[in-house]
Formats: C-alpha cells, structure tokens, sequence
C-alpha cells in the first residue's frame, strides 16, 4: 500500500458485501479503512477475516472520517438512495450495488446529485465488465452482426426468493444492463407478463419485452422457479447470429455465420430466401475476474476523474426500465411507452439543476 | 388389404402430403384410392413411388366416389376450409393438416357441420400423438406436478419463412395444441409481442404470452431466425417442475423433483421458504412413430364412430388463439381478452346449428 | 436412365441390402435389374418396392448375365470371400460391404484377384465419404493440426450383439478405415483388452490400441453395452486440437486452437510450458448422404477405370487390423508386431500373382 | 476450540497445501498449531491468512511438539515416504497426500509402521469422500447394478505437465482409489499404453487396462493434452448401467435401468438377447464438501482409534496399481500380473512385521 492509496468504507457485509470486501483489499491502489453493517456477528467475520479493518454500525463514521475517499454501498435496495446522496453529500465518490435506486426519481436525483457535486457515482452492472459480454460488445461494435433484429434473454433458475422485491427487480438489472450497453441506447416500450406463483403479492416468474429506437426488440425471461438454470442470450443480427450462455465454462459465446438473404423476385414477384449456414466460431476470452475488473474501474474513475461505464445515467436508465417493466405487470401486460422519457435525459445541462444544497436529508 | 378396408383420398401432395400417403399405405386397414395435385410433376411422382394410386388433379373425383370414406387434405391453410367442407357435405370423413382452418368464422363452421352431418373431423395436431406429449398429459393428470404455475415454451430455428402467414400461424399451433392437451383447457387472455425482420410484412419471431381460466399462464418463443434449433418446454408445478426437450435422441423428458415450500412464518411473520431439489428422473418413452399413431387413431375412430382426440373443437380453439396472438401482435400487443369466447362453445347442441343445408358453396 | 447406365446388381437384402437398394435406385447413371436373396420374404419385400427389379435366390443370375457390369455385396461377412471372388471371375466390378473379408488371406486374394483381373473392387467404408471425416482429412492434409500425437476414439451403445463376430468386427471396421484414412499408414502394433461380458465366447467390449510408423498412437473403445451412444474421437496434434462428434446433430467437427510450447529452459534448466487456448472453430460441413457419395464414387470408377479411395488393398488394411486385434484380444493383450506386414503390401506388382484361373471355386 | 481439539501440523504449503490449511481451520475439533514449509513467500502468505499459525522451515519443530496429535503431509511425492515415516516414528498420526508413496515398498513400510506403531495413517484419496462416488458406492452395494461388467474411466484435460512424474502417476491415483473402493477388490493384472508427446521421457497420455478377480474389467484414459476437460466413469453392469461426469454441475449420477437380457434359445438353438431400456434417475446428491467430510473423517479416526476409509493399505493398493501400470507402460504394453501380490496382504498379522525400531532414518 502506498502514499496514494484510496482509501475506500463498505457499507453493509451481508450477502454480497464480503465479495466487495475481498476484491477491494486484494486491489492495488486502494485501501479499505472502515466496514460498516448493524449487525454485530457479520462485523464479527469481517474484523477476524481482516484485522486491518475497523468495523462500525455508524455511517457516519465513514461520511465524517476526511480520510476516506470513497464509500462502497451494498446493502438493501431501499436504502440505497439515502445512503448514496449523504456519501456524496459529504464529498465521497460512490460506488452502489445494482440497481442504483429504488425509483425513478430517486435514481435521477443521485445522478444529478454527482455530477452538480464532480463525484463519481458508479453503479455495480458487474455483467458490463465480464470478458463474454465485454467480447460481445466488441462484436457488435465491429458490426460483425449487423442490424440488429433481436435479442432473446433467460435468466432462470430455483432460486432465491427475495421478501421485498420481485423477480424483475432482483434479475432484470442484469439483463437490462447488459442489453442497454450492447445496443447503446434505451428502449421506448416495455410490457411485461408474469404470475406471483408462490406468494401472491411477490411476482416470480415475468416476461419483458422491450422495444428500442433502432427497431431492435428484446424478450427477457425470469424466474425464481425452474428446475434448470439458464444464463442464455440469444442476438439475432441481419448479418450473423450470436448466443450466449453464461453456465457454459468454455464456449460463453459462439458466433454463428447464419443468416437468410432475400434473393431477387423471379418473375412472378415471388417471396425468396436463400438461407445460409456457415462456420461456428467460439472465440477466445479474457480469463479476468469481472469483480476485479469493476472494482480496477471503479479506482480507475476516482483516480483520474474520468466517467465510469456504469455511471449513474446507465444506472438511471435500468431503473427506468425496472420500473415501466413491473407497473406493465401490475396493469396486467399494458405497454408502457413514453419516447420523451430517454429523450429527456439527453443532456443532463438543459435540465433544471434540482441544487443540491436544497435536498433536505432525512 | 381385407374387405373392410376403409378407403382414402388425399388431397395435397406437396411438402407434407408424401409423410401422409406413406403412412396411410402403410396403415393396416386402409386403402389409399386417389392423390389429388394440380401439380403433374407431384402426381408423376406419387404414381411412380406407388402405382396402385390413382391421381388427379379434381378433387371432384374423390367427393363424387361413393367407395371413398375419408378424405385427407395437406393443401396449404387457405383452402382449409373450402375442401373440408365439401368433403363433409359429400359425405366423406376429414382429416385436416394442422391448423384447421384460416380464420375462427371457418372452423366454427367445420365444427358445427361435422357434429351436425355426423361426420369424423380430426386436425392434424400431431404432437398429441407423440410419446413425449402423451407421457407428460400422463404424468400431468397423475398430479405429479400439482397446480400448474407455468409454461414456457421455445420452438426456434434457422426456419422456412412462409409467403402467406406469419410465424405465429405457422409454429404455434404445435405449441397451442400441446397446451390446451395438457392443460385441458383454453386461454381467456393472450398478447403477443414480435417483429417482422426479414420482410416488412410477415413477422417471423414472437413471444407469445397466455393467461388460462386455472391460473396457469404460458409463454411461447416462436422463431424462423436463429442460430440453433429448440424444441423445449419448462413446466413448472407447486409439487414438481418438467423439461421436455424434443431435440433430445434419448431424455426427451425430464422430471425434477424440485420445488419451493412456504414456512411456517416465524415470530417476526417472516418470508421463509424451504428449496427442495430431489431426484431427477428422465421415464422411459414408447417409441411409436407419432403420424402412423395419428393415422390409426382417425381410422379408428371412422370405424368406430368415436370422437377423435384433436376434433374439430380442439382445431377450432387452436385456431381461435391463432387468431387472437395474431391479433394482438398487429396492436403493438394489447391484450386480447373474451373470456366468453371459451364458454361459448360449452356445448354444442345449445347453440342454433347452422344447417348445412344452408351454407351456400363459394 | 440412358443407353450407357450401368448395370447392377444386389445380393444380400437383409439389414443393409434396402439401404443400398435405395440408394443406387436412386443414383443416376444405374440400373438396378437384380436383387438375391435366399429369403422369399425379403425378395417379395424388394419386388413390392421396386417393381422394375428382377429378384432370385440364385447368384449364378447375375454372374452369368453379360449385361451386369457391377455386383453390390451385402450379405454376411463369412460370404464375402466366395461371392466377391465369383463376382471378379465372371469379370464383374464388386463393390463389397466392410469389412472386405474374415480374414488376411482371404482380403489378399480378393485385392490380387481385382488388380489381376483389371476389375474395380471397392469396400463400403462409408466413413470415408461422409461429410466430417472428409473434412477432418483436409484439416489434417493441409497441416491445420500439426505431427498427430494421438487419436482417442469411441464407439459404444447398447447395441445389436452378433451372432457371429466380437465387436471388433463389427464395429472397429469404421474406427480402422477412417483412422487409416486420416492418417495415410496402417498400424505396426496393435494390442487389445476387452472381455465377453453377456455371451461367454463373444467379446462385446474392447478397448483397441494401435501404433503407427509416423509415431502417432490411437485408442478406440468398442461397446455393445453402453448406457448411452458415443460416436466421438478425439485428435491431438502439436499444433491444433480437434473433436469429432458424430451424434451431434450441427457441430459434429470442432477445431480448438488449443496447445502446449515448451519454453525455452531457464537457468536451474527446468521444464517450462506455455499453455495455449484460443478460438474454437465447427467448420460448416457439407451435407450430401455418405451413401449416395459412396454410390457416385463406385459408379464413376467402374465407368472411369479408376482406383476407388476405399479399394481392396484399402480393405485388406482394415481386415489386417481387425485379425490382430482379434488376435489380441484372445491372448490376453498380447501386443501383435508384424512390421513388415504392411511392407509386403509396398507394390502388389512384385508379388507372385496367384492366377485367378488357378483359384479351384469351393 | 476446547480443551480437546486435536492439534495439527501442516507440511507443505503449495499447490495444495492452502486448501487443507482452510479446511483444517475451519473443522470443528481442530487446532492447526504448524505450518512447514521452506519458501519465505509461502510462510509469509500462511501467516497473513492465518496469524495464529506458527510457521516454520524445519519439520522437527512439529515432530519435537508434544502438543501436535497429527500431521498433514502436502509435499511432492518423493519426499512422503520420509516425512510420514518420521512423524509416525514420532507417535504423530499422519495424513498424506495420495500417492500415499513413491513406490510399493515405500507404501508398504509406511502401512506396516502405522499398524505396528498403533496410529492413525490415511491417505487423501478425495473422491472417495466426495457425494457422487460415495452414493455410486451405495448403489454398488444395493446390488442396483448387479455384476459388475466393466468400467470405462476418462480423466482428461489440456493439463499441468509435471515435471517430476508421469501422467500416470499424477492422474491415476484419483481413478484407481475410486475403483477400489467401488468394487471392493484390487486388479491382478494391468497393461498400459500410451506417448510421451510433448517430453521426450515424460508419458502425458496413458490408456491403462486393469482385470479384477471378480471377472470385473476396467480401461482407464489420462491425458495432459485434450481439446476438452473430461470426468467421465461409465459403470456396466448386468442389471444396470451408471455414468458419473463429475464436470456435470447438477446431474452427475445417472441410473440407467437399461440391459441385456439372453432369451431362452429357441428350437434352432440360435443366440438369441432382448435389450431394455428403461427409466433414467439422476439421484440427489448430497452437497457437503469433499475436503471437509476428509477432514472430518481424518479427525473422527484420531480421536475414535478407528481405522480410516483410505487407510495404509488402501494407499498401498493404489500405489502397487501405479507402478504396475507405469512398468507397464515401460515395456510396451506388457500384461504386469501378479496374482499373489494381493493376497500376501491379505492379514498383515500374518506377516512379519518390520519393527520400526529397526527401520534407520536416513
């Protein structure tokens, strides 16, 4: 560790926390000086897990301590927002677990919040910095798939049933992440289907599609119950074909040279096609931890000041879309469709400036 | 060949027409007569491969036989309707390739003119008739899933796009047919969501979503555009969850014993759940070929008077939920709901028969 | 069918005989006008099917008549020897069913008698002709993989016991023409483990072990008792790494950019490697029928004059191969070297022909 | 930890060393008081872990210790037989690596030493406490698969070359515990097969055949080099068959209810099978750690006195196995059978035992 070091506090050591925790102190250029959780048997297992670190059930205690550079915030969704604005409020840079917030607006406020004040406010979309989807993007960026005509995502597995949220907002982030950073825009119609199958009030099972300004469309499947577990991404392009499958531990991604070409009408104008099968590729990945990586950015971004991938405006974009997703459910599959929304937030100087100054904590 | 001997016409000899000719002529019981083309290349073919047929291009020439009981037509959807009709007021027994009719106006009226000419109509849903649909109907009914909390479905590949119907017609009537056999029951609300990717006017992929009268919903993939090929369908019960994967040469079905259980809650009246992942259990299969089980059950019940499995009702609720999907996927996805639609066909005998006499040809 | 088809006819119409039947029926440039069998059943089976074809029970048919030009052998293996050496006598082209013959002595004769006689003989190593193994040859002839290390292959189901062979004769014939193929050399050493597990005295599992002059070695697993069905053989070279699945239904070849380089030694001498894993390419495959190839090439030799891929010294190989394996086996393992035994084979014109006239018919 | 946690000390922290310093930490009953090793970097990194381990460079700091009950031994495989020897001279009991030794005299000194000095001596043979090779082990004994046919073991991968040993040496240990242990029993003859591929003298590919008194066979494939990484047993047996594919991550047991059954041979006296094939079960597995339940094992024996699982002589028996293959292999693939070799270890009370008095250090 040396002069330079960062100097970094977590909050919340729950489920996700220690997976912070050990990437951060096994970074370079960063040191974590405070871990902070209410309960005592979880602050327990960090301090014998890591001597060097002080542990607390006070925030403020990382917001007052002038040392400390930036805070880490992995606890519950619902409080992210508080925590996030008093940790930039009080001049931290931000690192927040996905989804940034547990609205809209409070969403757009942290990332006015940040930029009025000059921090970094960066939001853990994790999947953005793994070697499949980061090799995907490439892909994509090269055009090696065309126009994109659409995406097809399932992200299920028997798995664990969240009390307060439902199933769109603990695995949508994912997807919506992934698929916002791929296309590089936001979509302008949501509608969702889904069923609460084991407890009536908590959704389990939901069906997203979304439509995007390029023409694109996407389907994204989620469940808690499925005696499989699928991590599969399926992008039809008008040049190749691409599928993703996260549960595979070597071909993540194989690249298909498919496709089908219209062929010129004969003369009685009739509908052709010549479809095409060509070779299979699987292409070599980076073998990088994506934790690491997120984390390396993260310092990155702190230490020079640059944007961050995942700032608050891609964080804001997937609340966006968390949110039209589950009121399409709760309306029973309407389509919500709001083309200024995206537009709204094309730059963020032409809106009205809500002051810092004047958000009132608490 | 005996001298009771049902005797058969077929009509269409096209992409299908040949897999129904070679089935009936293998079919005990049978006596293939007449294979009806436009097409002389068709009919040449046909004779050639089985000489004992007579071909032509009139379908007059079968109606007009009085030898002929039945009549088979593989013609495409659009002339559905026009020949099966005929066929029943001649007298003959029909059997319709899948899906029965182009619209819910013509299969309510082949329905309803069967039942009332006391004629055999069976649809071609063939997957009723395969091991795999039949074994899990077998393992649905046994209640070995419990209440069924949903279905998803994927029927995709790097498809035949059609000149006259979109993918929904095309693909989903496998799909729908399985459903409502499964299920015993149709769905009082459907929305679809798709694009038309290749040519502007014929959508060739859709998610197709499905709410039924139990509480189970359903959501079916349907695709001409993509890189790999799936036959898969996830069921998902409150005892056990089921994949059923057609691509598979040998564990075509699996069943999970896995599930959720609600605990009692504790004193803070919390959420608790207990996952159960059990034994996996892939049952043997019969292995029976589906069409030639499809041709002896229609045979049979010519011969026996019996109302076959896949009637002209179960044609006519596919093609109504055709209808519907279709519906919805030209309205951006509105929901499409007449929970009236199903009941009004509770029973035919209460609705005022359309006299056949009456339905004017042409 | 033209004034120059050739003529042919078939005996054996048993388990393979209706495969060939169809396929040559179905070739351009042939005529069918026999099929023997001794079996009316079966006779009355190819009449129905073929009506324009002449079947016997008596081979002298079609030895005796000028008009065939090629005889197709599709009866047991025991047989193969006296009808294929008839055949050649009567001046016939023979196309012969794998493996060539029962034995060494019984293959040379056959491939001296041919080559004397000017006669095509041509062995059904379908193999050959089928679209991924001809592919992986190209991949190996234009050095993609490297010096061969080794080849592990595997052929295992729960399959057809013989009555009259180990599984070594009826399954290593594919194992051995494609490996022979491939590698361009037949084996110097073989040694075989296995075991007669359900009838005492026939061997239904074997494990076979082949080394080649190049310094390649090759395993290959036999199995008539498997819970599942393996097609699949694995290739490493020093350069590239392949995999060959022939159960796969898309990607059956996969070329993996994956190696090993060892590094130059450093100063305490130590072993160093560097591992390699880059992309892993499935080459699209072309997609005629083995068979229908296989047919074409017989035809076009007859009618060329030219040496068939698979010709008889090609079966001899094979039938070397399967004897000492066999041989093997019933010692216990017993590594069988015969290093000049492919050397004797170098030029068939240095051999003391023995006369066809002077070989006495039973 | 109480008054009587068994106090351990660890030798060697490499490769694998770690691993058993986390599980031995982290086991109830236990106190790792040592860790050995001669590499400042590896001492400093166990202390920085664990600070209340003490290290050291000098293995006679552990056997002097009074305090330490027990020793774990994770160092190269020639200096085992040293190291463990010394440690039970010094009354510890000792835990070692597999191979449990370097050769088959080595193994046999260290079986008889533990014996005769009355303490503990178990080898890490991991599998065996691992839950798919535990519950195969189960199903063996149910008699689920009847008599044993034969086994077919794949352990392959694009590997870590070892310097100092043979693939065989590094890879068989695994296969051949597993083995044992399943069918109760140890090979009276082995073969072996295989390449030095990328050393001169190093084999990195072995086919190795084993032969079990029981008429139970078994062909075991390790490689170094492979396109693919493969953990694939296929267990045939004359009542059912199993596959264990321990890169499964949820079905790696499968129970096939399939076979071949001899039909009462008919007039003509001919071969006759019928074969069945039946349910597939994935049985659930239990999902405890495998290096914890050895660890818990290891702890259970030093504290009870009772003989471990994979005790001395298993550790011999699979050390005789090794060297019989890799003698084997040396010569060209010759049969290494000795019929006696097993049973002379058939009571070791019968045998005169060395005293370890007598046996001098160094």
């Amino acid at each position: 560790m040396g002069k330079q070091d960062l100097v970094v506090g977590l909050i919340g050591y729950g489920y996700w926390g220690p997976n912070l925790l050990r990437t951060y102190v096994e970074s370079h250029g960063a040191r974590v000086k405070w871990v902070c959780d209410r309960d005592p048997q979880r602050q327990a297992r960090a301090k014998t897990r890591y001597p060097s670190v002080t542990v607390t059930d006070d925030c403020n205690d990382l917001f007052r301590d002038h040392e400390v550079d930036a805070v880490l915030i992995a606890t519950p969704i619902s409080t992210h927002y508080h925590l996030a604005r008093r940790a930039l409020e009080h001049g931290k840079h931000v690192f927040v677990e996905k989804p940034l917030a547990a609205s809209v607006a409070e969403a757009e406020t942290l990332a006015l919040l940040a930029e009025a004040r000059d921090r970094i406010l960066m939001v853990g979309h994790t999947f953005e910095y793994s070697p499949p989807v980061v090799k995907i993007k490439e892909l994509l960026d090269a055009g090696e798939l065309g126009e994109i005509y659409f995406i097809a995502s399932s992200r299920v597995n028997l798995g664990l049933h969240q009390q307060d949220v439902s199933v769109i907002w603990d695995l949508a982030p994912h997807d919506f992440s992934i698929l916002f950073y791929w296309l590089g825009e936001e979509p302008t119609r949501i509608s969702s289907f889904g069923r609460s199958c084991v407890h009536r009030s908590t959704p389990d099972v939901a069906f997203v599609n979304l439509a995007f300004p390029s023409g694109a469309v996407a389907e994204v499947q989620l469940s808690w119950l499925s005696p499989v577990k699928l991590r599969r991404t399926m992008i039809v392009g008008d040049r190749k074909m691409l599928l993703y499958d996260d549960t595979e531990s070597v071909e993540k991604v194989k690249l298909f040279d498919h496709g089908v070409n219209p062929i010129e009408p004969n003369s009685y104008g009739e509908f052709q096609l010549s479809y095409r099968t060509g070779d299979i590729v699987s292409p070599r990945l980076e073998t990088y931890e994506p934790l690491a990586k997120e984390a390396r950015h993260f310092l990155d971004c702190v230490h020079d000041g640059t944007r961050p991938k995942s700032d608050g405006r891609s964080g804001l974009r997937v609340v966006r879309a968390l949110e039209w997703a589950e009121r399409s459910l709760k309306r029973n599959g309407e389509t919500i469709s709001e083309p200024d929304a995206a537009a709204r937030w094309g730059n963020v100087h032409e809106i009205p400036v809500v002051r810092p100054q004047s958000i009132a904590l608490r």
